[in-house]
């Protein structure tokens, strides 16, 4: 059975969803994206995505291509064709198709609007029972990336660097050999006890996982420092993890080849995925 | 009349030009482009543009989508179809469909390739004549502008805060307060009698037109010097111009609303213009 899509008005099976050339999304990474997991046919976290799809069209001076209703409604019916049980919605906007040009298209272009499925294991995940080994790659994408566009190159080459070096992902790390994030998730350690996590600023991607998990890290009485940390501070650490929509809370268990603490997962990022899991499906729509 | 495209082995009208959602080009920014223009049916610099796509291949370790002499015919079929005296040829590559996923698709992803026109004038142009005016953003671009790639969204940005300011583009400085190039284009001045541009780097898209009027300017007599140069030297600068696939070299008569020497185009970019179109013209294919 093949997947049913969304693209622009009209559910589609996925060889027949298409966007057309002109697409400025397809020529010029005009556009921006959200995913949003999905457990037992629910939407996890929604309003947070819906949130920074605001924000991000807003950055960029965007019209959004349907209201929150709408959109969630979309999301709502593709879980229901699909019959999507636990996965993801993927859902993207761009700045519409029109003749290739640098400057924005004619007022009244219509945004992009497209979505799809898919299935994927996220409570039982064989990461989450080992630990991803991560590889460290210099941090060289643009100064945006608070912005949640579909400029993801970079991403992909650094995830291609990581596993070519034995790694399952990358950390990038910036010119002043500071950690900013992981290819498609946000960076913390464990040190002296404390949870650590570099700051919301343009160099890090706002992530909706990452403000959940922090506020239950407050919950828990476990100490939050959110502040930049180095390479070499998290070779020392005694345990990191990352955090992402699908990921929730996954531990690390080596960098660049050293592993941290016993090398095995860590408790702190294991008590966090636990309460995340526990407070989104809750909160799930 | 509809223009004719080419996608993945098919002419197409415009309006059933399309790709698929899953195209990586449109998903993740993982594709590559040049354009090449088109002069008397012709096509100029041909050879120096599949030069700079094998390398932007290569590059990203991305697979060409056919041979130079296909893709030569296909510039010519289209330039035939569609009837194109002056203009542009658009081509871009993608690393093809697949489910979406950071790391690369399966082994044998078949890349996409398309293809479309544009009428353009590039002989006549009301910014040759009156010259263009510039107004410097910071560049915000990721570190690999010599990969010819279609993460332009920050270009675009640039582009739009250039006429809000009310210029007609943007040149980008670096955090060093130097000028890396236009938003789609390079960047040139004349100061103290010589033509001063910034050598090749990751920092900068590596021009055809850029090789091919440095030659020139050595074949005048005037002197070049390859060196990075600043905003405020820019400002302080006898004449500026730019040099592109379709603009050619244009001169620049503002800088920040400051006017470089008389605030016309200068001697220089003429000259240089003038070579430039008689050269290509001679090589055109």
């Amino acid at each position: 059975m093949q997947r049913i899509t969304y693209v622009n008005g009209d559910y589609l099976p996925e060889s027949e969803a298409k966007v057309s050339i002109f697409d400025r999304g397809f020529l010029m990474a005009d556009g921006v994206y959200e995913v949003t997991t999905v457990i037992g046919g629910k939407l996890i976290d929604f309003p947070g995505h819906m949130a920074r799809l605001k924000r991000s069209l807003g950055e960029l001076a965007m019209a959004a291509p349907a209201g929150e209703e709408e959109i969630l409604a979309i999301h709502r019916e593709l879980v229901r064709r699909n019959e999507l049980d636990e996965g993801l919605v993927y859902l993207q906007v761009t700045r519409g198709a029109a003749d290739r040009d640098f400057a924005f298209p004619p007022e009244g272009t219509a945004p992009s609007l497209v979505l799809f499925t898919q299935k994927l294991a996220v409570l039982e995940r064989e990461t989450v029972r080992r630990g991803l080994k991560v590889a460290s790659v210099p941090d060289l994408r643009w100064a945006r990336r608070d912005i949640k566009t579909v400029q993801l190159l970079y991403p992909t080459l650094a995830k291609m660097e990581a596993k070519a070096k034995g790694a399952d992902d990358a950390w990038m790390v910036d010119d002043e050999g500071l950690v900013t994030e992981g290819s498609s998730n946000n960076a913390y350690i464990v040190a002296g006890g404390k949870v650590v996590t570099r700051p919301l600023s343009h160099s890090i991607l706002h992530g909706i996982t990452r403000g959940a998990v922090l506020a239950l890290t407050a919950s828990t009485g476990i100490e939050l420092e959110e502040r930049p940390f180095s390479l070499a501070e998290a070779k020392a650490a005694e345990e990191a993890f990352i955090t992402s929509a699908s990921a929730f809370v996954t531990p690390v268990v080596s960098i660049d080849g050293v592993p941290l603490g016993t090398g095995a997962p860590g408790p702190v990022a294991a008590r966090l995925r636990e309460l995340y899991i526990a407070e989104s499906l809750k909160r799930a729509i």
